[in-house]
């Protein structure tokens, strides 16, 4: 029986999302619970995609095969009461055997949360850059980056072999309260890419750099981008699969558009 | 020299407002700052109130008499270079030497706020009272209980001798993204008083009691009011002196009733 899991979790709480030893990691924590509730059996499961240190998540994705059927019901609820505060499995059900969630994935969102005031109160979710950021700035540059390029220069040390060409969908900028989120949508992602791309685009908001240095970069010309913008403020939101239905929207968070 | 602060924390990273041997506090890590800042000399600071374990100020008011003159701009600055990232003093100013935190404040404004869904991440900034709260029986049985009275049944453990009257100018509820704020204001508190009173209305807008049984509680009969509300949800939001100008203004944070 192999079953899908929706997870958000908060990831100020743990040490990213891989298991590491002697680190208090997501997946680590659901394992151990998944653990527990098939009776000492060893559970592995498979996320979507991992995520740095402080990175959150409101939409992750992970599969595994249980080592005996369970009902996807009751899974939900002894991960509800077995788990640390900071993770809720929000969604559990039965899938097909071929589920995936790393290789079946389409698409993957993530939101980032900039601060317009300095609110001790969002600091675990959200970046304040400072007084100064231009809204305008970046909303204008960051049309010009959808599109299928080579990602290389926004990212941090690529995996040898691994190809740096990624489909970038959007990268949408909104007001919401208490500061700004943009929506970074794309096929994959390189490793730090959207706290990357975020970092660059806020170095021009907040006057520290020339826009045109950066088109020059999206061009392909040599350059360096800005410094990947603080984990806290970055969230996955989603990862689309064909089969996903309206029960996988993601809940609310401080990364939604109309929240 | 006597100097006011206006003081936001978040209460989730201490013990609470005051100094405790061993325990850090938010009064132990402000004296503790200001003492570097005035070359060793002790500074003791006069809070407003004290504020439990767990709960939050937008607007907490303290004053101190300096060892020396220093520049309110010059305290301010340093103050946000050597305080924790969880306190922030966003006000410091010289005034009158008869000026006192404690017994001068005219009001006190407290905000307490319930989510609407199981959302980790305002965990540490809200209560999530389950799936059902009605905000309209809420909002009905808050507006029967302003006016100057005796309000014993919602303190826990009055000091012996102290007054249990209280003038409670308003109680009223709004919806905010991602659940409802109450915002209640009186002359003064007493002991868990606002967390009493709104643990005692969420139990009939959760559907767990009858508005009539706190009805004859308000009327001074004998009765047992509700568990506090857990401290996570409340913070204190503004004090309120004579002299206060626009500069008070608490800013924004998740209690703001337009944020």
């Amino acid at each position: 029986m192999r079953v899908r899991l929706n997870i958000a979790y908060d990831g100020s709480a743990f040490r990213g999302w891989q298991v590491q030893p002697g680190e208090r990691t997501v997946q680590g924590e659901i394992e151990r619970a998944l653990a527990a509730l098939f009776r000492g059996e060893p559970v592995r499961i498979m996320g979507s995609g991992r995520t740095d240190t402080g990175v959150h998540a409101v939409g992750q994705v992970a599969h595994f095969e249980a080592p005996f059927p369970r009902d996807p019901a009751e899974i939900a609820r002894a991960l509800d009461g077995m788990l640390p505060e900071a993770i809720r499995v929000w969604r559990v059900r039965e899938v097909d055997h071929d589920f995936h969630a790393r290789f079946q994935a389409r698409q993957r969102e993530y939101g980032y949360r900039i601060l317009a005031t300095h609110d001790i109160f969002s600091r675990r979710h959200g970046w304040w850059p400072g007084e100064r950021f231009e809204l305008d700035i970046a909303r204008d540059l960051s049309r010009e980056f959808p599109g299928e390029r080579d990602f290389r220069a926004f990212a941090t040390k690529p995996e040898p072999g691994e190809s740096t060409v990624c489909d970038l969908r959007a990268m949408e900028w909104r007001e919401v309260p208490g500061g700004w989120v943009v929506h970074v949508v794309a096929d994959r992602f390189l490793r730090r890419m959207v706290r990357t791309l975020v970092g660059t685009v806020a170095d021009v908001a907040r006057g520290l750099r020339e826009a045109a240095e950066v088109r020059a970069l999206l061009a392909g010309e040599k350059g360096r981008a800005g410094t990947p913008a603080p984990p806290e403020g970055l969230a996955l939101l989603r990862v689309h699969y064909d089969d996903d239905d309206e029960g996988d929207n993601p809940p609310p968070s401080p990364w939604r558009f109309d929240g």
